[in-house]
């Protein structure tokens, strides 16, 4: 077996993209990660797409200036607009696809939920992903543009979050759905809100969790090569391309419990 | 007299500088403005000192290319990084002094408070030039950040944005104030609950109606001078650094009633 050391980076345009890069650090302990947040141009859910693509390709080539072995592109909004298998050789996974493979073997009445940013609901490429798999799944999308905020602002578990979940999700609460994707990476911050009002037969989808199935699998066809390493790195790099306490002080709270690495920031520029 | 026909220019990062624009089309029907929305980079209030700073030089740089004869920073971001009096001969307006001029001729009880983006709050620019003007005056900073995607959302008179409200003000609400900077040009779409929340008696400053004040005074100095139109120009011409429906439908919605110039709008570069 061949192994190979590289780092695996992950981009997205603020914290949302930690919520993918925690569950990635628990299902492989002894992979390096590069992690690039562009907190100078977030959010992204609320640019255009040809904004989105632009920034999303200069995070691309700052990555791979890094020598990884795979990015992940961990945004959703981002993730409609970089759909390629391979950037410059490299495997790149958007979130999309793995989300929308889940919950195609999750529901079993053929109703399922997206909710997104009005960017990635606007791309459409959920219902478009999700028919290919089954054509028979009703695909409802709503955009939730406020959670975003809440989720930054730390509200993850709070009674006005409930309320803005309340009116968003009403109408979906006619659809008698059974799958639920957090299409948006901010999103799984808000498990417990928005739960509480779907109802504790729903599932909710995380990209995170689909993204590190798949990836799990490709390391086992050997698509993207194993680390040799026995321990946890020492250092896990996050790369900013702003300063601000707040973001870094945001990270090691959402971290902390997912990694023993040093957590180490960097600013960068990506343009 | 000598008159001067060129446009006055304006910037913010997104929709909130239209709050000032609005209030400057009422207060100066006839002079011609150029609008500058850099919606590819918004928001401003969340990011650091530097990269706010290095954004609003390029705005103001794209201005000038345009021929403008003032400059008005219409984003109380943008205005703690740019506060010069003057950038490359022209006389450049930020929203911070006249708003912080406005409070403290207003209040009479000695007690302001600043309700404003994380950013402008930490750059303490409110409190500073309010003590510059009478050093007696306590003032009082709040972070409200929720309220930019509350306002960008359109529930600018909504129970949740009450809501909201009652919880970042409930500590202002003991400190007997009786002025209150809405010192982010987003908050005056959500005055109605504002004014709700901290009762009928307190006084809201407006960044817009501070600054028509302002410009009103320099006008006559011939600081800046008049145009000799006699009816309100033909074209309002907004330039926006992304594209995207909803911007154009909103600033159409903000500034309808205050403009007989037919809105054009425009994508631009400014890097």
């Amino acid at each position: 077996m061949i192994f190979d050391p590289r780092p695996i980076g992950v981009f997205d345009s603020g914290i949302g993209g930690l919520t993918v890069l925690r569950e990635l650090l628990l299902a492989f302990p002894y992979e390096t990660f590069i992690y690039l947040g562009d907190t100078a141009r977030l959010p992204y859910g609320s640019k255009s797409g040809n904004t989105v693509r632009k920034y999303s390709e200069q995070n691309l080539k700052f990555l791979l200036s890094r020598n990884v072995k795979a990015i992940v592109v961990a945004c959703n909004t981002a993730s409609t607009q970089i759909n390629e298998d391979f950037y410059e050789g490299l495997p790149v996974y958007n979130v999309i696809d793995p989300g929308s493979h889940l919950a195609a073997l999750t529901t079993k009445n053929n109703n399922v939920g997206i909710l997104a940013t009005r960017a990635t609901v606007k791309a459409n490429s959920y219902e478009q992903k999700i028919k290919m798999q089954n054509p028979l799944i009703n695909v409802f999308s709503v955009p939730c543009p406020l959670f975003v905020s809440l989720a930054e602002e730390g509200w993850h578990d709070d009674v006005i979050t409930e309320q803005v979940a309340e009116r968003y999700l009403s109408d979906l609460k006619n659809k008698n759905i059974d799958t639920v994707v957090l299409a948006c990476t901010h999103y799984p911050l808000l498990k417990k809100p928005i739960q509480k009002v779907l109802g504790p037969s729903v599932n909710l989808i995380d990209s995170g969790v689909a993204i590190s199935l798949i990836l799990k699998i490709d390391f086992e066809k050997e698509k993207v090569k194993r680390t040799d390493q026995k321990n946890a790195p020492d250092q896990l790099l996050i790369c900013l391309t702003d300063t601000g306490l707040q973001f870094e002080n945001l990270s090691t709270q959402l971290l902390a419990d997912h990694t023993k690495s040093k957590i180490i920031f960097e600013t960068v520029s990506v343009i």
